[in-house]
């Protein structure tokens, strides 16, 4: 084999200086693997923006040469951009059993035909792409099916986590394969590419088990209906209180679509058991006492037309809430919905329910590594290079100095989206850049938002917007009547009203002052009417709206 | 004395249902007093807005009655809206010697000449204001100065708690005075009004000395700069700081302009003692080595124009941040402020710095009173009626509930902004509305927004603007030229440009079928435009676009 043909490229598309879409491709020769194809939530300064996902440009140059997309597990920064990736891949979909079966679905939705393409693989199998040999290891994280890859190459073994923590006691009993770790670790690996979320926690994260205490305090002492909202992908949550009612005796209503949608999935192939006669429908609730029932909500991130916003509001179908009853979040804010959950929180509150989150009592654990958990997989995998991944540049840069804590024998590589690592004979560095970005979706597959449209709207949020209006004689450039200035979202405010009560005649004297060629082009007259706009309000009111002139030739 | 006379009111105006702009009315005969006077900061839903301030329309109909401002302490939600109630207040304003210094150089700013009317007060002092007794107790809080203020009421006494925590440590040394409020409690309280932020929280919340270990082991260890970011009032934690410096040798620099002014008009009036020779100019900073220096920084919270933020991205004149240094983050971050601050701390990591948070040491500890406390306030007051004040819904219902943990006997009172709560000899009960609300501010002291605007701008930033520019003839009503449509912010999408492109015929034949009378009326026209653009955008491209149809008669 010649040297290039052992020189395996990792080039991260997402997930490396932010949170959510994680992308990653492995190319060697003439094949390359990309692993996972997530989206992220579009924070309060992304106006209009649906959802994000990785710019894709850099697969151009792999057309053709894609030969399998791998998935480490069914969170959306993880698989939401498969439906948009689809067409870059040449061959298969591999993932474990639930998390194509949650796959299956966002392909439909995108009308989208790839049922034959999906292919199911279980912790220790090994599948065969081009160079590569791919082996899938059990990892555990806040959803079912969670798997790490380790990817054989002929430039040795690359070991991606996925997400992961360190979870000894979780409640499915399938444990993290620590064993194929230390025998990977023993015999060698190149590098290691590790879940970076909570690298600036100390200690140890938890079990997912260990919200089962509080969730048992609350099942004690709550006397009204309890209504608790999750991620409706946190299967094992959802299996804890499935237990805590059966056990207290409480019909379980799933409310809200993807709770339906993800708890029949699960229910249907065995990842979540629902004793026979517990679950009733959204639309029985009223008929049952309050202290018999136990709802299960989506909208943990206050989304207004998810289930329990609504239900914060009076304003669903089939569930109410009232005094006594007992609301409980059980799942972290995402940055940027902070106003948004505290907003449901005090309508609920208002309601008279017992609003109960993660600052009052464990109701929530997160499902990523801390600091303890992470030096255990560096000592265990001892690989010879390190590559913090998912992260924003600061729990990456706190991964990197846990790795250089745990082994001097390990280098480590700082990557970003779009720097290409490269493994050959000469060892491991970074060799370059390829295009790397995020494209913002605005509801469907093909409504990309350009960047100049963003700051328009920024522009247009932060100072509003002055139309001035003119009619032009096309021929002499004679204005034909007063302009006139239309306005929005402009502040009331004594100097605005000043500026635009004079603006018109500011305006009629710039226009007459223009030469007759300015006057006929409504390119340079428009520029003129702008500018002159723009200065009355940054010098008289301090203030920089959007200006907008239309100019009719008449 | 008439049953009349002997009736208190207390409105809220401003902190019960928000956090932050606190403020308070309390009013007997013709007398009113008006207890703080404070801002909220705008999250990023508020467009362009500055400054959030209490709705004073309230305060006419005690024009002239408001015989004094009483400020409990001096952070921005107690005493940023001074300069604008200052006008409502006909008499002088009460605080501690601390509290005013900082209010007087805001009154500067705005050009107010107050001095005159600035009173200091000290704890145990009592002032009479009309039929009003005040009598100022010492609270502990995470600035220095704070007091609670018992009203001495024909009422009976109402104790309004200001901000507080039960630090049994103060840095000072200076006690909450547990043994005065123990004494009223035993003569009998009518109503005790009590700090909500923190009802959310177990426990304790932990004296400012917490701190202490944390900053200690970073001093320990940090090899280069060290540089603290803070709020600049949080003078306790200042003391720390320097104290700190002191003892590993560092010189201190306050960089930003808040650091500075509240260093210095703490360390005149004797709250903040630097050790001769200690404190360095920021601009010497450049001078020392790294590891000789301690720089304590405004901007936690990350904003763009703050020093800390500006030194992240090596755009400040005299403070780099190199490899090796270290950047500690001991402030908590106001909701909506989350982006800013992440965007802060990637910046430093990238450029080397160890970057250390809440979420990794104990750098910051909460200043206001958890459960455990609040407990133990209402448990030594044994108030007749509570009231809970300062927080959102949620965490003023969690401090009733916990009220009625305490006491059957104490009667509680929810109320929110703009509540009438009565007091007379019928006992206290909600008795009527009065006009409460917010008020924008943009910039200056004239810029209000109106929600209308606020409306717009949202919907601007959310879907983008169309103009449609319509040229007709005035007496006829014909159209003439084709109609225009002017975008801005709309996302470059198949289906827009498809709606863009047949829009003009579309409005052309929508008008040509307009009735003459319709045609004519300019009014008419741009609604009929409006509705019929607005209907192309939602039914061909699911979009909802700001429509602004400008109508030219020629």
């Amino acid at each position: 084999m010649t040297a290039e043909a052992q020189a395996v490229e990792v080039i991260p598309l997402g997930g490396l200086g932010e949170f959510g879409m994680n992308m990653l491709l492995v190319a060697c020769g003439e094949t390359a693997v990309l692993i996972d194809a997530g989206v992220m939530f579009p924070g309060p300064d992304l106006f209009g923006v649906d959802l994000v996902i990785p710019d894709l440009a850099a697969l151009e140059a792999y057309r053709g040469r894609i030969a399998a997309l791998v998935l480490t597990h069914a969170h959306e920064d993880h698989i939401g951009a498969v439906p948009h990736v689809l067409e870059h891949v040449n061959g298969p979909i591999y993932g474990t059993r639930f998390t194509l079966a949650l796959v299956e679905p966002k392909l439909a939705e995108h009308g989208l035909e790839a049922a034959g393409r999906l292919v199911v693989v279980a912790p220790k199998e090994r599948v065969t792409v081009g160079p590569f040999e791919l082996e899938f290891l059990r990892v555990t994280h806040s959803i079912p099916d969670c798997v790490a890859v380790a990817i054989h190459t002929p430039a040795g073994t690359i070991i991606h986590s996925g997400d992961f923590k360190i979870d000894l006691t979780p409640p499915d009993g399938e444990a993290f394969d620590l064993h194929r770790l230390a025998e990977l670790g023993q015999a060698g690996v190149l590098a290691l590419l590790a879940d970076s979320t909570n690298a600036d926690r100390p200690g140890v994260t938890g079990s997912e088990r260990m919200v089962v205490q509080a969730f048992e305090e609350v099942f004690s002492s709550a006397t009204g209906k309890i209504i608790v909202t999750a991620f409706s992908t946190s299967v094992y949550r959802l299996q804890i209180l499935v237990d805590l009612a059966a056990q207290f005796d409480r019909r379980i209503a799933f409310v809200g679509r993807g709770m339906q949608q993800t708890s029949q999935i699960a229910g249907r192939l065995g990842y979540l058991r629902v004793p026979a006669g517990l679950e009733i429908r959204d639309a029985d609730v009223p008929d049952y006492a309050a202290e018999d029932v136990l709802c299960l909500c989506t909208g943990s991130q206050g989304e207004p037309l998810a289930a329990l916003p609504r239900i914060a509001i009076n304003d669903h179908r089939s569930v109410t809430v009232n005094e006594g009853d007992t609301v409980v979040f059980s799942a972290r804010i995402i940055p940027g919905n902070e106003k948004a959950v505290a907003r449901t929180m005090n309508h609920l509150a208002r309601r008279g329910a017992d609003v109960i989150a993660e600052d009052q009592k464990r109701v929530h654990v997160s499902g990523h590594a801390s600091e303890e958990e992470l030096k255990l997989l560096l000592s265990i995998v001892k690989p010879r290079y390190f590559v913090p991944i998912h992260g924003e540049y600061r729990q990456l840069a706190r991964h990197a100095r846990l790795a250089a804590q745990v082994s001097p024998d390990t280098s480590i590589l700082m990557a970003e989206d779009g720097d290409v690592l490269r493994f050959d004979v000469d060892g491991g560095r970074l060799a370059g850049r390829v295009p790397a970005g995020r494209v913002l979706i605005d509801g469907t597959r093909t409504g990309e938002i350009a960047d100049e449209v963003l700051r328009d709207r920024r522009h247009l949020a932060a100072d509003g917007l002055v139309v001035p209006v003119v009619a032009i004689n096309g021929r002499t450039g004679a204005l034909e009547q007063p302009p006139e200035l239309v306005t929005r979202g402009l502040a009331v405010d004594a100097r605005h009203e000043a500026v635009l009560r004079d603006a018109p005649d500011v305006l009629a004297r710039a226009i007459e002052a223009a030469s007759p060629e300015e006057r006929t082009d409504p390119g340079l007259l428009k520029e003129r009417i702008r500018v002159e706009i723009q200065r009355m309000f940054r010098k008289r009111a301090g203030r920089r709206p959007l200006v907008l002139p239309i100019v009719m030739e008449v």
